[in-house]
């Protein structure tokens, strides 16, 4: 008689021992196992997809009722995974959260070991102030906050500007390794330039400087990918398939990795970020991966097909795909560009990453 | 006024927009980031002993009343943190558990993407087969299975046997990152050598088959590291420290850590062990850690001192150490030997790893 | 008795024992030691300069006499150290030579494992045909073809054009680890883009495809850096120095790498490549490295000081510094811009690196 | 026509045109590219095979005529390649020479940044020591002496010894990377214990002591290599062979890497070093590999056959293979051992590595 059979029906002494086990903080592997050790991923998080046009303004009206200030520190609202009941987290290791600054707003300064990003999806006008180097805010950027770096923001304009806000919170608070500190209630430096002294010295192809060599970057120096690069690399990528040459992810498919240019590897030890531009009529190969994702559609419009459950997507939309949920995109007639993000380095780093191609 | 102080007499409008929020599946960061954002790691595990005079009749009891076999798989019973609320998980990332196995019993082969040790605080009389290797189970060895290895057991004696599992089956599990599969029903190889093909190909100091050069070992290779190594490391140690020279980890205090022979780094990607040898009369430096430890006593007699609270420990004891909490040790008049495991380098390779040592 | 002391007059038994020595092809340390383990390293190159304005002009003669084609492969004139005695050898590891193509010429494809670069000093008009993907040569890029990659180069223009190659032929040669073949004697590609392939999927700041992550590079996938970035880059960096930031590599002088997009590190496994901009009226501090180095003046003037010997530059001319010889440049009025090869990477890569900076 | 063809018979303006180039230390690439840039590595180191029965006599006579001491430093007699010209090189990169210690005589102290080990034939009773630490040397030990370690040899007996000295004295000379200096003129220390302090903390199979994880082991922190443990692991992966596991290099071919436990990697950046096992009557696959190796003959006979000419070994015999030089060793009747060394490290760690296995 096997053990899973014994626990239909358990003896009085079996009960007084389970009993004990309790009393004594202990719990027995077999009447577990089948729920701690699955077959394959068994995420709690489920897949969903949130509308930017739902979300949008809810951050306009949290923009009217509530202040940003010290204490709450930032004006940001996040995904909460359905399957969570109610926990902040988009999926088990990641946030995501929309940020919302009012006009001539400032968030004060303070830093984290949360690693951390911002997407601009619309708008202008802010400037995260990373380690006192302010970094323009632009639509289609991306701007990173790596872990332990200060900072702020603050809203040099006259209209309000909204963005994703994307950590490893989750990751950090359930591994119990979160520092954070504030700093200065006023924003370090108060200039508006239009790149940053990070792009200055770093966003250079294929150059770093020399001053940079003698020091370890386990995290990317570069604070701002900006749009007009990505789109240039996309591009180049679907030109050079039309043309007959490899760079696309798969046909019609372009993608690139925002990457660490002191390394090469990604912007973050925990956080991969990406972007895709699928050509009008494309469908991704289907795909399962061990870690979660949060697409976010940039422009245009298209599908997602998560776990077989199909979602139109439109801009601003976002979708949650947990650990090792089958997905695939399709672009509608004016193809789609999303970005996406990941806890993907996690698994790669601790030799637990899994993928899975085709049906 | 600051978001803080907001939140304290909500409006109508404000409590409308949390409604809101709720039904749309996000939540605001302003309200939780005291929680989600703490200035340094406020664990939900707690620091707790189990103590080995409770826990082995407890295991004899299973023992006697739960067979071992397919559907259970193991006759194991974990710590669950007292923090937890009935979760058998010893902290946020590490399992603790007694294994016990009776006279002539198997438990059946399987294979998991969870890594996995072993250590036997006393007896002997069981092979662990790993990957169709009979591995001999003796009083104080350290045992490797690491992820996605089949394996089972056989005490291939008359009388019972128990050790220390441990495993990252809660991190696996919080990042859904979980495979198993079962194997056959019944053992590959009831050989019982004294020594395992992996410790011949491997166990020779500073040594490697030239045969294994061309494969990557993200796990160790070796199976198994015996007492007579690990006793013998931790008396050189306090010798050369009796003699004037440098090796030990602190005065008194001599300490090995187990390591991949093929790279030299942690035997796997998510789990430290360490040996720790005190002398009589030594107290170790307060420390506090970036991630979680389990502590067992091999041998001798002491005191742990965890957040400040102090514990008699004695043969067999566990002590769980949750991150950044202070801990220090000290041995009664025999020293005492302590057996260590930890989630260490989850946070080495993440780059979130922080040391304090000193009060 | 010292050795050292004896060695002044031998005994005949002594000499005997020379004599059988050699015979049997052995050879005493005892007698060798100075020479062959000096206190530190006593090159024999010797610090030189060669001047662009009699290069050029060399160059050209033989334009007009020597035929490009099969066979002779290059129209390259390689400087040969004067401390080796004919060697055509820069330095015992690099490489650097003069390469001239006339109008409308064709230098046929093969491939090697020598690592080799190029570096225009001026004009424009010739692509490098780099494994298929044709690559144009202008005025201040600094382009790559790594070891073991088909390569040819066509004019395809009515004026001639010349560069610097650079190469790790001496240490290829001293290590025996030389492989050539001959590749279609005709080139593969004619078409004269203005960027190549590599560099419309490479050459975004901080992006790489996603198409590239399952490969390794031990060399750049970027085979062309381009005057415009390097030029960018450095002229950032003395404005980052106006403002007060760092970026510098020290007063006055900026300094970038080329490096590989896929690792931030060196461009190809020997040789590390450079471009420094000293502003008017700076002077370098004294360097001393393991490893010798190339420098060309590119535009400006100034002088660099090699072993406490003075040489004033011109723009071309080409200095070569010998290992572990103490060298400082100082820019003239109008400031001088410096390209750098070396072969630093083998000595790191061996632990064999040392650098003293200061007098 | 082509430039090779052109060069037969020269004009007078191509005369004119070479005389300038060696007047401004300029070579011609097409004169000289089918010498620098083979097919393949034409060495001209030769295959050669000293004997131990003409080396080990000339070194006793050098121990009766030349003292050791201040000066010559050691009585070392090197392998002089006879493709060399007297060069004292075994191979562009390595170093091997006999060296002999006579009775109660000392080596005095020196460092240098040049890698060394000692690999004992036969005898003992000699202690080298390193950094302070006496390490014994007997027969089968392999020793390390990594770069820029003090090191001075003692023989504490009454009778002398000899053994083989590798270094890479070559490769550090012709790239300029050599410095030395002297230590005491008498040794630090003349204890003679049977295990070094190194092996003491780090012989242990698996385990490092943690006093040693905040540090860098770029060189082996072990000394010595006991022929104890080299013979059982050679000894164990035949007796698996018998019993249908993997484990040999190849059918009837134990073979051992020697390497650093703090990494797994070799023993010092420039040197592998290895010990092979033939059982009687095994044949090896021909090989051939990029870099250049010496072999000495531990125990039994066999033959060695290198660039198809075959050489009858004797005990203590060396036979050094220039690079990409075909090679393969067969046993006699009573098997062979074989100690090998080789330049391997440089070119993987430079990605000029290459081997080919079989006809």
């Amino acid at each position: 008689m096997t053990t899973g059979a014994k626990l239909a029906g358990q003896t009085l002494a079996e009960q007084k021992l389970y009993d004990d086990f309790a009393a004594e903080h202990m719990v027995p592997l077999w009447t577990q196992i089948g729920n701690l050790m699955p077959a394959s991923p068994a995420p709690t998080a489920a897949p969903h997809v949130w509308r930017w046009s739902v979300l949008y303004p809810l951050a306009e009206r949290a923009g009217e009722l509530i202040p940003v200030g010290r204490g709450g520190e930032r004006r940001a609202i996040s995904l909460a995974n359905p399957g969570f009941k109610g926990l902040p987290y988009a999926t088990p290791t990641l946030w995501a959260a929309i940020q919302y600054l009012g006009p001539r707003e400032e968030a004060p300064e303070h830093r984290h070991s949360q690693n951390a990003f911002r997407f601009v999806i619309e708008g202008e006008g802010v400037w995260t102030v990373v380690d006192g180097d302010p970094v323009a805010m632009r639509r289609g950027d991306f701007l990173l906050t790596p872990g332990w770096a200060y900072h702020g923001h603050q809203n040099a304009t006259d209209h309000p500007m909204a963005w994703l806000d994307g950590l490893d919170i989750p990751f950090v608070h359930l591994t119990d390794s979160a520092f954070f500190e504030l700093g200065p209630d006023t924003l370090a430096n108060r200039d508006t330039p239009r790149r940053s002294r990070s792009e200055r010295l770093w966003a250079h192809p294929g150059l770093r400087p020399v001053s940079s060599t003698g020091t370890q970057y386990p995290k990317s120096p570069l604070a701002a990918y900006r749009w007009e690069h990505t789109d240039a690399a996309l591009r180049a990528q679907l030109e050079l398939e039309d043309e007959g040459h490899p760079g696309v992810a798969e046909p019609g498919h372009a993608a690139i990795r925002f990457t660490n240019p002191a390394t090469g590897g990604d912007v973050m030890p925990t956080i991969r970020a990406e972007f895709h531009r699928l050509c009008p009529g494309t469908v991704t190969q289907v795909r399962r991966e061990v870690g979660s994702s949060v697409f976010q559609v940039f422009q245009g419009s298209g599908v997602a097909v998560v776990n077989g459950t199909e979602h139109q997507l439109e801009p601003g939309d976002l979708v949650v795909i947990p650990s090792w949920s089958t997905f695939e995109f399709g672009a509608a007639g004016s193809g789609v560009d999303l970005f996406r993000f990941s806890d993907t380095p996690i698994f790669e780093r601790l030799c637990q990453d899994r993928v899975q191609i085709g049906a």
